[in-house]
């Protein structure tokens, strides 16, 4: 049976140029990059090369990229960083109620230390009202988080009018991007933004690689102190087998993103097509244009979800619950939670997500899949009466 | 010119095996840990198996051990973690002079949160005294840390004696081990500590992952709050490649310590013994009996530093200057300091560290090229005048 993979949110493949770039230096330069003798050469270089390639990427400056181990560290240090580095001036922290849980439990465990956070609403399209975070905004407030793109229902949130508000009013501004990056274009200056994290394994960079956008003269508390690597602001020795890699996949995002904008949003479309013309009771979440191309989150009524993507994955397709990456938790999302997207009765929601070498023929056979298995789960839901 | 290395603590090349283990979850592997679907089972089994290679090497349970991204990562999780997690019993943190920079400067930053520092002194071979860390402690000390063997001067500390002091007293004792796991057998239970960290490119696995012990029950405030990876310890998507080449670095270190104990001490044996017979006016730091065995560091008189080491490895021998990892610093070592080793005029210190493809003939041509530069350096030099 072939498998069909449709949950590279959760992790892409490596791409082979990208692998080809790693290996060198795994198995050939194998010099610490802080050695000031001839080993540590070609690796200070390839970070060299790696810290413009993504910068390119984001439209910063090289120096004001901070290679990390995730989009999870990178969320906690913007978050944690700018918080404690902030703590004289306030202890306020506003960030929306639907943020990724590297932000959303990074912001509560602050509370331990006296910061006080509030939740910026969604309305029922997963969208931020930039007002909304305006309001929430206090004389105490140090730092506002807002994602770029959410990473389940895929909604692209209005941050360059929100970094207009936190702008006027002097207050750092991160943007988690991990969902967005190297699918989207993403201009830390279009943006306006004071922080942007992306992670490596969301777009053909292996995993256990991330960065750190930090604006030029926005103050952090690292979350590593050390011997200075990163210009103090995250010391340790370099993953550099994954830095590298990761240069490589942002030089190939800004070469494939056209493509991969239209590959990924004619794959969602046949998909949402094709589930709407075979299955009934169905609905869709997130916002209906302004969303990721190559994400689809849909619930259906008379289901369960755990059991939908079980029996989809039996069947030879891999789709993700609500959340991709989160799907150890196993809670109720709190994203369609605070859309009020969860309706009353047995819902069963799935997240398709698509990449580069998805084609009509996979989300073909996830459709036929899809159908049957929905078909039988709900032959066995009491609650369910075929129309 | 065939180069010659001798800087294995700034970091080992990969081992074969190592990246045998590693290239399939690089390339083929490529789910996310956290999918409960089909791509995930082969990621979660490789961590699985990681995790008991590496608690065998340490004689932990596999459940004690959390992955990192590297030896620094570990110290400031280790001392940040338990040292936020205990704020409410005390503020005082009792931390040896020599400890490495991700230790040292950790400790420091914590100041700004109320704790406050007691640095335990060392003896001339840089040993740390355990009726001086039982002085140290006070009321409201919550963390104490020293480290296993210092990573510039080999000296193996008295750790099982130091983990009665604080295991009487009910205080968690955190152990930097990274210049030492691989190397010398390591037993947490031996040792009696409650935390202990390891770097992966310290023994032949990548860079970019590294691991902490921490014993069952104690407790820590996580760096990294998010989805729940590592029971909720050090959350984020995993470095699976890199956790992969971790365990089997640490399957082969069980193997090999026995030869790399035995080898590496002639090898640092014969280099001390040519040293001493070819050129005067050295002296060698450290404890002369308990320390690494892959380990001499050596001090000549008027000669600088920076220049040896830049001679050497023009030479085609790389060596470390004070400290294998931190050579990006260029301050004076601060363990020499401590050891009251930084005695007046001109004094230029070099790290040698071997592996296990180090050989005896490296050795000689390490001693010719040494006894030249030295000669040439101290020619130059207006306080040297030869005997």
């Amino acid at each position: 049976m072939k498998k069909i993979y449709l949950d590279y949110l959760a992790s892409t493949p490596v791409a082979p140029e990208v692998v080809d770039a790693m290996l060198p230096f795994i198995q050939e330069y194998f010099g610490n990059p802080a050695s000031i003798h001839s080993f540590g050469e070609k690796p200070q270089e390839a970070i060299f090369t790696a810290r413009e390639q993504v910068a390119r990427l984001l439209n910063s400056k090289p120096e004001e990229i901070i290679f990390t181990s995730c989009g999870t560290e990178g969320n906690n240090l913007a978050i944690k960083g700018m918080a404690f580095a902030n703590m004289s001036k306030g202890n306020h922290i506003v960030i929306s109620a639907i943020e990724h849980f590297s932000i959303y439990y990074c912001a509560k465990a602050l509370e331990s230390f006296g910061f006080k956070v509030s939740f910026v609403p969604v309305d029922r399209y997963g969208m931020v009202d930039p007002e909304d975070v305006k309001r929430a905004i206090t004389e105490k407030t140090i730092l506002v988080s807002v994602m770029l793109a959410n990473n389940e229902v895929g909604t692209i949130q209005p941050i360059g009018e929100i970094s207009k508000i936190t702008r006027e009013r002097g207050i750092p501004f991160h943007c988690d991007a991990v969902a967005a990056v190297g699918q989207i274009p993403v201009d830390v200056r279009e943006l306006g933004v004071d922080s942007l994290s992306l992670a490596g394994n969301i777009f053909y960079a292996p995993k256990g690689i991330g960065a750190l956008f930090l604006r030029d003269g926005v103050k952090i508390w690292p979350l590593f102190h050390g011997g200075g690597q990163e210009d103090g602001r995250r010391t340790g020795t370099e993953n550099l087998p994954g830095i590298v890699g990761l240069g490589k996949a942002a030089e190939i995002a800004i070469e494939k993103l056209p493509f991969r904008q239209t590959h990924y949003g004619e794959l969602t479309r046949l998909l949402r097509t094709g589930i709407e013309s075979r299955i009934e009771e169905v609905y869709f979440n997130g916002h209906p244009e302004k969303r990721l191309p190559g994400n689809l989150n849909v619930s259906f009524r008379y289901v369960e979800g755990e059991a939908l993507l079980l029996h989809m994955d039996l069947a030879g397709v891999a789709v993700a619950g609500a959340s991709a990456c989160m799907s150890i938790t196993a809670k109720a999302s709190h994203v369609l939670e605070a859309m009020g997207a969860l309706r009353g009765g047995a819902v069963g929601t799935l997240l398709f997500t698509v990449g580069d070498e998805s084609s009509t023929d996979d989300i073909d056979s996830a459709l036929e899949v899809l159908e049957k298995v929905v078909e039988r789960l709900r032959a066995m839901s009491p609650l369910y009466k075929k129309s």
